[in-house]
């Protein structure tokens, strides 16, 4: 079982510093520290569990540290920067796990540009050694990457040549999209395995920077000061603690302080049940502050990203996520109005960044999702957001004859309209009536006000509003077909209709980037049994079928 | 050997009339007219040679009957309008016909939106029957959808719920980016296998109109003539016609008669080489008109057309598409300039626009494409487009020892800087320097000018400009490598590079949707011999592995 709980005490493969306004996060993968599996993790190559940490620490840097405004991502070994996501294990791997990986490495590269575009903490990368592959895919996803001019380090993306896989954490996109390489100099960039350096690098846009090795750390401190220059985090915050999540594991039911997740394996589904808070959460930022990881919004979020990745990663074959809520609406309401008011205060920001993050995790889950709204439900603000990111929502109208709880309403609030963006750059409101304003518009008139089922209905929020006599059988129906049907065929479908309108780096990652990437992942001549992964290191050359696809 | 050169008059399964200003085209399938293998057409469902029929109408239309403004689409056949692509025919396709046959038939419906957007041609359809699958998809590359309210008829997107593949053609991005159904509604429609029908297909913009029975031929004749009205084809335009295209097909050769292409099937790739025009092309409307289809410009991209989808369909070993022009540059500008000039011609604009398709086509060809500049070429213009559409380029720096040819140079004309644009929207300059404004005003401010080795060089516009001592082994080196790299890495990694800046609904489709495809494609729950493809129709239910990737 995959836990991604960490703690910088428990770090095996990174080493966490802070000085004043910067940090140093410095790469020193303990070669016999494999999550599991016997490959030994070589040249600062990495695995899942490697990457844990990495996730682990920019969360911490974000909430623990307010004051850190810039993060110097270094190698910690001697000559070698990263070799990048370590061969072995990816060869061994499964198709599910190798997928799941790069999609985890691939929210945690896209956590640090959040951190430097909307958090005010810069990154920067210092290469000194090799940077191939995954290595230097983390140097795309910071602000500024130094190269030390010594003749030999050397950048590369050599996926393509030496192992017929595609560059797995957005190479490809961020070469030519963030960076904007010219597409033929990118392309003679990814087929060359030993890289580019020196003058080229530069010239090419690879990197920022070239520095002689004798005048690294002047030049890096000096970057990582104009970095934090230009930084809004405050320079007398003090930092909340993130304790250790507390969860109990059952066979049939994870329990968490605000969600509960029960698993029914004979369905294939995961109900996930989210709590409002039991009582009115702080209305202030000092006792926002008080509250820390306490603070509702915050404590969900990281059960909340807790149980997608369980999920995700140790119960692959829960196909269908039920989204359910419970509680009382107007606590859910009062804290959003907290988190509307207090935008500015960096530990709400902070919050609000984390909530928007772990719903784009909820996005790109390889998972139907199904959001049941039933009386005693608070499907509002926040919470309704699992309803808008669902594939498809049911709204009781009505009561259910055998209980006495009155009609379920929903209610729309300003974290709705704005902060919690897709990665398609839209609210999910936007997208949802993408090309329909005059929706979108109506929607954004009703916010705050309590919709019934037909009002939810006439305003397109939910799909189906079914009474109490159609309601059993229409779910259940739904929920069987949707089982029932092909599970790939289903991931290919729901990446395709989740993100309407503009396309980001983001979406291009997950949507075109990684469907080639799967793609490739299942041809013979990659992971055939004589294909490039497998033989890789053996001495033998694959031998290709040469037919063009 | 498929063969993409027809006629109307060897048409099997479409039946083309016009009228005035009007165009019928009806589906009248020809069970029994299967391109290859024994599976029977049924219920107007479609395979390669129907698709090949279809694209050779659209092209006749916008060449051959300039007085054609609106198209109607029409199923010849009582009750159903077409069941989409033939399902054994998928069945037994090998996963290289499969992916051939999406991007074919993706590329007929783009030209269809093409001749809609672009050519004053507007497509319309008629559903009074049965629309499923590709047969919808269809439907959704026109304007509008009339649909026959007749309680029965319905349109639908089957292919998750009973082939556990995608829509193939471009349907789930048409459903929610073109016609802007709410995401929760179109996963509802793509998981139903009896589709949509009467007014909740209105409701949700699945089709633009509901007619009854009785009413349909005034519904349609009205549609037609108020879609016509606002066209800027000419009235007295006389057409053109579209003799069959000319070719030697040798075992090493292919002769038309302004290209070439030279197979080396040991060396895995094919030289395509491109000549300018003999003589100074016509150079006004009158004498290209007189010309037609022998108008230089048209006439090689019929012939580069041709050789793409040959190449394509019938020589999938030959990986690497090396990319040559020879002749006389100031002949390619003047036919250029006329192209410039007279752009507000009918004929010339729909040339120019052929022009684009055809490079488009050469895009998201599945092939490593080398651009070779040497001495006696005329990369100019238009045919410069093939050097900016190549994924790396080589332009020889000064003469071969050998020879007295002079120095090659490249040159810009106005058909670089804006009519020829990519899938992105974007022309292949400011695709080349995406995010680079001033080396995109830099080759714009060289429009015209004769550009040697190391102006181009400087300009960005070639990859590599080796001498003549390093020409022969670097060309030689990058050719023998590329075709020694894993075909299926390299379309993935092509695909990505090709393609930076804005998506539109052509990227989304050929990049995200295809790749989506493609994997599935590839997943035994699909075509795995108990996939669901292959037991479709043999009354035997398929297992899944349900492990959710």
């Amino acid at each position: 079982m995959i836990d991604f709980r960490t703690h910088p005490d428990d770090y095996r493969h990174w080493r966490l510093a802070t000085c004043g306004a910067i940090a140093t996060l410095a790469l020193d993968v303990d070669e016999n520290g494999a999550i599991a599996g016997d490959y030994a993790l070589k040249l600062n190559s990495y695995d899942l569990g490697v990457d844990i940490e990495l996730s682990d620490a920019i969360q911490r840097l974000r909430f623990e540290h307010p004051e850190v405004r810039a993060v110097v991502l270094v190698s910690a070994k001697d000559r070698v920067f990263s070799a990048g996501a370590n061969i072995p294990m990816l060869a061994g791997a499964s198709h599910i796990d190798k997928v799941n990986f790069c999609k985890f490495t691939n929210e945690t590269r896209n956590a640090i540009e959040d951190a430097s575009a909307n958090a005010g903490q810069r990154w920067m990368t210092v290469i000194a050694g090799t940077a191939a592959g995954g290595g230097y895919e983390l140097a795309l996803a910071t602000d500024h990457i130094i190269l030390v001019d010594d003749g030999a380090t050397a950048v590369s993306l050599p996926e393509v040549p030496l192992l017929a896989v595609l560059p797995g954490t957005g190479g490809l996109t961020r070469v030519v999209d963030k960076r904007r390489v010219r597409r033929d100099r990118a392309d003679f960039f990814c087929t060359t395995g030993e890289g580019v350096r020196g003058r080229r690098a530069l010239e090419w846009k690879l990197v920022d920077e070239l520095v002689p090795r004798s005048g690294l750390d002047d030049a890096v401190a000096e970057r990582a000061a104009a970095l934090a220059a230009g930084s809004d985090r405050p320079a007398d915050g003090r930092g909340i603690a993130l304790p250790r999540l507390e969860r109990t594991l059952g066979d049939d039911v994870i329990a968490y302080g605000h969600l509960r997740v029960a698993l029914d394996r004979a369905r294939g589904t995961a109900t996930l049940t989210a709590s409002a808070p039991a009582a009115p959460p702080p209305a202030d930022p000092a006792a926002i502050h008080a509250a820390g990881a306490d603070f509702w919004p915050l404590a969900l979020a990281r059960e909340l990203d807790d149980a997608i990745l369980h999920l995700r990663f140790n119960e692959p074959e829960l196909g269908t996520w039920i989204l359910e809520t419970q509680g009382a609406a107007d606590h859910v309401a009062s804290a959003d109005a907290a988190l509307a008011a207090f935008a500015d205060d960096w530990l709400v920001r902070e919050i609000t960044l984390y909530l928007k993050r772990t719903l784009k995790r909820l996005d790109v889950s390889a998972r139907s999702l199904v959001a049941l709204i039933e009386p005693g439900s608070c499907f509002t603000g926040t919470l309704l957001e699992l309803a808008l990111a669902a594939d498809r929502s049911f709204m009781l109208d009505g009561t259910f004859e055998d209980s006495n709880l009155p009609p379920a309403t929903v209610r729309l609030t300003a974290m709705n309209a704005g902060p919690l963006t897709m990665a398609n750059g839209l609210s999910r409101l936007a997208s949802r009536f993408f090309g329909d304003d005059a929706a979108l518009a109506a929607a954004h008139d009703a916010l705050g006000v309590d919709l019934d089922a037909a009002a939810a209905d006439a305003l397109g929020l939910v799909t189906f509003a079914p009474d109490d006599i159609d309601w059993e059988d229409e779910v259940r129906i739904a929920i069987e077909a949707r089982t029932a049907f092909s599970p790939d065929a289903l991931s290919g479908m729901e990446a395709s209709l989740r993100f309407a309108g503009p396309e980001t780096l983001e979406t291009k990652i997950f949507g075109r980037l990684s469907a080639w990437q799967n793609w490739i992942f299942q041809r013979p001549n990659t992971t055939g049994p004589d294909g490039a992964l497998k033989l890789y290191g053996s001495g033998v050359q694959p031998t290709f079928d040469r037919n063009r696809v």
